[in-house]
């Protein structure tokens, strides 16, 4: 039998999905499961985005520009214009999901054997994206004592090599749910110009910033225009994600020529989604108002919630939806697998992301859960309350 | 300024896509340009696709599963189990187009440095797949003397190493038109298990076999079931390039897991492109009756009426919609971007693809363009009548 690749063989397999068989195991059994292990919200997708693909008049679904409709570009560049951010057309390449520009930015700037630096605990598919592409993680801890802070820069500057092209971000964080301020990102951009790095941040959750803390793009620093890759996507935004669109964003022309290329090879990015990603740039403000204000109230109720619980810990986000939370238990993989086998209460259980997956560290972040919060007010309730008793159950058969 | 990656420089523009500057140029002049370069057919995608997508009655535009909906590969399953193809839902990736499955192809069996066999003139995007995936592509010149068979089984023989991991099949071909024979595939299959070796076979143009011949799909070999991946699409079957729907297809299990932690690394195809490839499905046999019959039409004329042309020399195509044309020119490069530039017949010109692109092998195929057959009737023709003409002018004027 001729044989998987030794990069197949090392592809990471997704920490959330792998709890996938168990959870489908315990619905069989007539369980019902709260999810509080992936990012996908309950929110509604905007109407317009909607009707824009109900009403389309196509005949012959045809490629489109491998960049992306031409008029989306346009309108999507007057999207970041109106936060003061200098994104032109000719900037902007539509891709296929946040994830497909992640991986034409790691192919347009690095070789197998290069080295990229990520804070960690970071979104665990930068492995996926890093072993693909034969790169070389190169993590920083940061820290639940401080919400995960941009760990000093001093620690970035260790880990410097020639082998080193790039810092990667993600702002706010997933998992983490952190802001960066403006002088952490500034920082990180002094650093990138003195070491003639690029910087990959991944904005995605760019609008999810609460109680009026302001976001600071990568795109905002006029010095740092040749060094900065903006990573988005209509996934989170507008509760999008399964249209996969997403796109990459430079002021570096060479950068944009070399996606191009990438872009180019995979013909083009998927034409109904791009109808409704369009559509969805004409949401009004009160739709993202009363999203924030639900993340907030549900942000609010959960974080209350977890400090609530005898022993855990938990970092207080301020953009995103997720939190991290450190239990009182030693293995959260054992005892998140134990959560859809073993227990129940009133035949319902809760599934959460281990957070270990999400640290490329071995052995840390084992008593830590990412904890996606995207469910309504009595669904957040009952889960926190279910997993309140479950750690107490958990304790005494441990 | 930090610096691109050195698989950014090498990856290869696309050969299709740089005239487009030249094209641009001329249809501004008002010139109109009938385009036998690329593979966009003109006919109407089935209205139950389009239909599909206009009833939607999504609320919350969520992730599909990382394989695609259950519901569309246990009915595509269905689809090749009609031609007698041993494929079942749980062999089957939906991808992002036939480019993504032909990524995850690579990247679950070659590692960089590694390196695949395909028989040239090839789909130029496999050099883009085989950079960005750090694979070199060892080719096997076919030639247009016999219709681009399959070159015997010794020269594939000759450039098997400890390297070598898969041979890289189009059947039909883009951008011959050839079909394999049985006997041709079957000769592949023995090398492949001789070897221990995959075989990659991009099959997307497998219902365009004219004059009643047979597709001979590489599932149909069941002692391959463990060396065979097929990548199949939506793209031209259906008329719905835009769809971004294809497929990864092997009863090689490890394969399918390795290829599903990519697809999990990016999450799931999008959806809107799913309820359209899953109704289509629902297509009658007539829509392809007439595809077909359609596609044969205009193949006739085209290589009637290339034959016709004094010192050109084609291909005649068995199937999918394209056949290559040597010209009495030197440099097919030359040529394309002087038809766009220089020539013009009655304010009309035609824009074809230059073959060199589609060999990897330098200097090779100069003087031949690919020609798709993808326009109706009268354009087709007077697209031809245009390249006689020009041919006519260039030869007086160079």
């Amino acid at each position: 039998m001729p044989k998987i690749s030794n990069k197949g063989l090392e592809m990471p397999e997704s920490p959330i999905r792998k709890l996938v068989p168990f959870a489908e195991a315990a619905s069989k059994k007539g369980r019902k499961i709260y999810q509080l292990n992936i990012g996908q919200p309950d929110i509604k997708t905007p109407e317009a985005a909607l009707d824009a693909v109900r009403n389309h008049n196509i005949e012959v679904l045809s490629y489109s520009h491998s960049a992306g409709f031409d008029s989306y570009r346009e309108k999507l560049a007057g999207y970041y214009q109106k936060s003061s951010l200098p994104v032109n057309k000719e900037d902007i390449i539509i891709t296929t999901g946040g994830s497909e520009a992640l991986l034409f930015a790691m192919g347009s700037i690095t070789d197998p054997g290069d080295e990229v630096i990520i804070p960690e605990p970071f979104y665990a598919n930068y492995n996926g994206f890093a072993t693909a592409s034969g790169v070389k993680i190169r993590a920083i801890q940061s820290s639940i004592d401080n919400n995960f802070a941009l760990p000093p820069i001093s620690e970035f500057e260790k880990l410097i090599s020639e082998k080193t092209k790039a810092i990667v971000l993600c702002n706010p964080g997933n998992p983490t749910g952190y802001l960066y301020t403006k002088d952490e990102v500034q920082q990180l951009a002094d650093l990138a110009l003195k070491h003639d790095l690029f910087i990959i941040s991944d904005e995605v959750y760019r609008e999810f910033a609460y109680e009026g803390a302001e976001h600071h793009s990568i795109m905002s620093i006029p010095e740092l225009a040749e060094n900065a890759i903006m990573v988005d996507s209509v996934s989170k935004r507008y509760s999008m994600c399964g249209a996969r669109i997403g796109c990459l964003v430079s002021k570096n022309t060479e950068v944009i020529a070399t996606a191009m290329k990438f872009a180019q090879a995979r013909l083009s990015p998927p034409t109904f989604a791009q109808i409704a990603s369009e559509a969805a740039l004409d949401t009004p403000q009160s739709y993202f108002d009363d999203v924030i204000e639900q993340y907030t109230f549900r942000r609010n109720l959960l974080v209350d919630g977890l400090e609530k619980i005898e022993g855990v810990k938990v970092a207080k986000p301020k953009g995103a939806f997720y939190c991290i939370a450190e239990l009182p238990i030693e293995d959260a993989d054992d005892f998140a697998k134990w959560l859809l086998e073993d227990f129940e209460d009133d035949n319902e259980t809760i599934m959460v992301a281990p957070a270990a997956g999400f640290y490329s560290t071995p052995n840390t972040g084992k008593n830590q859960v990412r904890i996606a919060y995207v469910l309504k007010k009595e669904n957040l309730e009952r889960a926190i309350e279910i997993l309140e008793k479950a750690l107490k159950q958990y304790k005494l058969q441990k």
